[in-house]
């Protein structure tokens, strides 16, 4: 399936299901794949943060990787975050990943890189590294400590042909988005899908009234950001803004620092899309109390999306 | 004014006003007193980060903190942020704003310490150089960088009698809130009051369930946490959710990194608060788009709240 | 004083000193200006971070200020460190210097800056700030976080036409200062004074064969720094190397991170030149450990000295 | 070759390396470990930053640590840096490296554990996922911004009983190494080895008399390290110190950011060792000054050792 800079929609960043011991849990990988593509996903990131690739060995990831794929069958297109601290490293897994079947690799800089000309000349080796393999910049600076400015992007896009994606999290950046896009519509620069992600797509319809094509961020329900999405694309901005509303409350306590995974994993697995919430360690648990509001969140939700219709 | 630990409701933490030409600007500073109190805020909370206090004249800051005292007239405690790079500095300018009419201080830790003993340390200092001032500990790591346990900040209670607030901004750190509640609650600890400013606000009703005592922090719109905390009180922690949810998609603008305080300028001066929404330098600028954007937010806003009745 | 892009020599980043009790110690300060002209110091930097300038209360600043200024008696310049989080204070504290007799002010970037053009934009405020004051720029990364290209080092004295040297502290940054100094060899720049504070000076005879025009750094041997850079402008690299080599073990002692400072006010009153070797509070205290390996560093320094003849 | 906790002397820190097209160079490999034995090192440590671990595919790491393993044949120990964002890729490294022939590994702990139990609870983990391997704690708070007190190490020491050293570089600490002996001496705490690496071993005289067993770090004489602690082991200090000023200036420059690996290559292709001192990308590379610069530095201390005879 291909990746290219006609990407749009929402590339849901998936979570890494394990079983209660920890184990790689290879049907619920299954039945997320499913339920990600019945609710309207259009891609798929796998192997990021939020899916504890860090933890997981190189045949994990490998397996994890392949039963995806599989699954997918080429209906969209499944990106692997590749960042690492060395380019051999990079190579490596780029190959390894696309060998496997996927569209392409998303690539932020590392923490060390500062100056304006310190970025380019990085990205410059990415693409040197990648070769005709489509990437994504991920640029996300709250993770990374990397500000990347919009003229300094514009730079990296025009050096790097096979750039197809900008995943936009400079939080929240508006700014940056509209200025990158209008350097694409008035024809000084190619133009790049923009996928977002700002503290987990928490200002999506903005976003989209700026330009961007989607969103690119994970959430246990996918079918928000698709729902806005495509209201936006019809026009229907108010629309857009009343769906996003109807979910933000639980958007934004899936986001916070520190056990946002876990609420997503309790929420996947109260869905029934996964059988055990099990985050590797290092990480969080939630307490009654985190359950406790979760559940009244989910209850309000629900609630509102009737009033709504 | 007192302020001790029974302090309870809504500090807002203010602009300092200006005039376009970048004066300090008296006049609306006294409507904004006006306004808050109006809108049943229980404390003032001034010359913080989104006060600009760093971008004003000593002289200057003692001028907006005699006019902000003068005005409120002993109605609500006024808190003033003292953090400084040295002790000297801070009992300097604890002693002028106590000497203008401050009923407190606060204080958060410089990015150098890292280790339990050197924070613990660290605030033993505060509470050596403070005296009998009483103090609020903020505790907001994204900004600072240190992240203090709640075993630590017990500690820190413990050593310094005269701390008798915990401005909460760890990000949301909802168990950590809930774990220092618990140690007063079994009488491990003294019962500080715990104001909580997570991201402007936006864990708000979840706060207030683990056991903070209210908000302080920064918003256009005093009112919505004056509310929430009321309904919360009440027991009616649906109507808190009610309320917060409205404001929600505004509030979460407002607190956008960047331009987050031009947000708050604009919309005081749409609310006839402030004659200016001038910010000094450096400091951010909306574009047409923003301002676009606030209002589509706000008249949303206006058309939920009308629903809620 | 003229404070000037002619500037040469060694500017000592002088101590304050403080009585036992923690005062300032005036006759002490007037010991340590003697003590420095004799030794053959070209200008003094005070107020520095090695000044505990955060330490001090506004009036105790402009006391020490005053006596440094009154005792130089016009002699060699006088430059102060005047970094502030707001351009206010920055402006506030410059007028003040300047008009107690200052010959300029010296000012590093805040860490809040990362792009090439928000680097450049902060100090085009600078520029507008200062007038026709004229200006260090600071540029030490280790202790700021910010990385300046020597492009965008040549950018900012290209606006700031006032700004008449650079402090070089890019641990150790050989080449790019090489870049600096080739521009304005080139005719492509403005030539203006620089001053290398790397590591306390550890690579002075390096960075004089870059083209420095001498060292801006603290050292209890301030004769060490002004014989390396006579020998050097002599041509006489190698006795430059000898002189820097046999003082070096102390040096590189004294320029420990934590206990830094007290080393050098321990040596400093262990020349006479200061009654005690008191620092305030937060501050390092030397074990006896400490002071013993001082001891055998100074001996085995003296002997070194001797044996150079 | 057992790893444990006499281990004592100095353990190299060795480079990778390659050939000027920038494969893995298993001549150079074999020739270096000879050069290193010859010396008198009682220790190899490879893979971590000096050696380019990053930069390696994990099956040139393998045959690397598989080359230097079979040239060293058990006649010193050799550890291996196993750092990793994850304890699957930990576990999964420590065991090809232990399968391969390695005697131990050592552990960096990352910048997101912050409070004194975060940081035990992180080691904890590191206990458990290292099961019986001998393992040494890399405490690097310039690298890792992890700053972990005294009391704290000594809780980790107590908690993983195969925790057999300490690699002590926070810079430069020595009141820090000095309370750790003294825990063990008093017998409150299991004596552990201590291997310093400060500043690339620039506190080496010093640390051996605050009770250091040796140094563990790079340089491309590893003959000065060894009759450092050789001197210092038979009681003669100033021997020690001689020889070890008699190097400073070099080690100095080698130690400098950004470059010092590729001063350090180059002078092992100097002296025969490797047959190129490329680097790979990304990486620095020697400017013609600075190439001048060292090659004035080695004359210098030729000249020096001489003298001292």
């Amino acid at each position: 399936m291909t990746f290219d800079t006609s990407a749009r929609g929402v590339y849901l960043i998936t979570v890494t299901p394990f079983t209660d011991s920890g184990a790689l849990d290879l049907a619920s990988t299954d039945r997320m794949v499913d339920f990600c593509l019945e609710k309207g996903v259009t891609g798929l990131t796998i192997l990021g943060i939020m899916g504890e690739a860090t933890k997981l060995t190189a045949e994990e990831s490998r397996t994890f990787a392949r039963q995806v794929v599989q699954r997918v069958a080429g209906r969209v297109p499944i990106v692997v975050g590749v960042s690492s601290p060395g380019f051999a490293a990079m190579g490596e897994l780029t190959k390894a990943v696309m060998d496997i079947g996927a569209s392409g690799v998303m690539v932020a800089p590392p923490s060390t890189v500062r100056t304006d000309d310190q970025i380019v000349a990085y990205f410059d080796m990415v693409n040197e590294t990648l070769g005709a393999v489509p990437w994504c910049l991920q640029d996300h600076p709250v993770a990374t400590g990397v500000q990347i400015s919009a003229a300094v992007e514009l730079r990296i896009m025009k050096n790097s042909p096979h750039c197809v994606m900008l995943k936009h999290e400079d939080w929240p950046g508006l700014n940056k988005l509209s200025a990158i896009r209008a350097a694409s519509d008035k024809g000084d620069a190619r133009r790049v899908s923009i996928l977002t992600g700002n503290g987990g797509g928490l200002f999506l319809p903005e976003e989209l009234t700026r330009g961007a094509d989607g969103a690119m961020t994970g959430f246990a329900y996918p079918e928000m950001m698709v729902d806005v999405v495509a209201a936006h694309a019809r026009g229907d901005v108010e629309l857009a803004h009343d769906v996003f509303d109807a979910y933000l409350p639980l958007a934004k306590y899936e986001q916070q620092a520190g056990i946002g995974l876990a609420v997503r994993k309790h929420l996947f697995q109260q869905r029934g899309v996964i059988a055990s919430a099990a985050v590797r360690k290092p990480g969080p648990k939630l307490s009654a109390q985190d359950v406790a509001d979760i559940a009244r969140l989910v209850r309000r939700q629900d609630k509102r999306l009737n009033e709504l219709g």
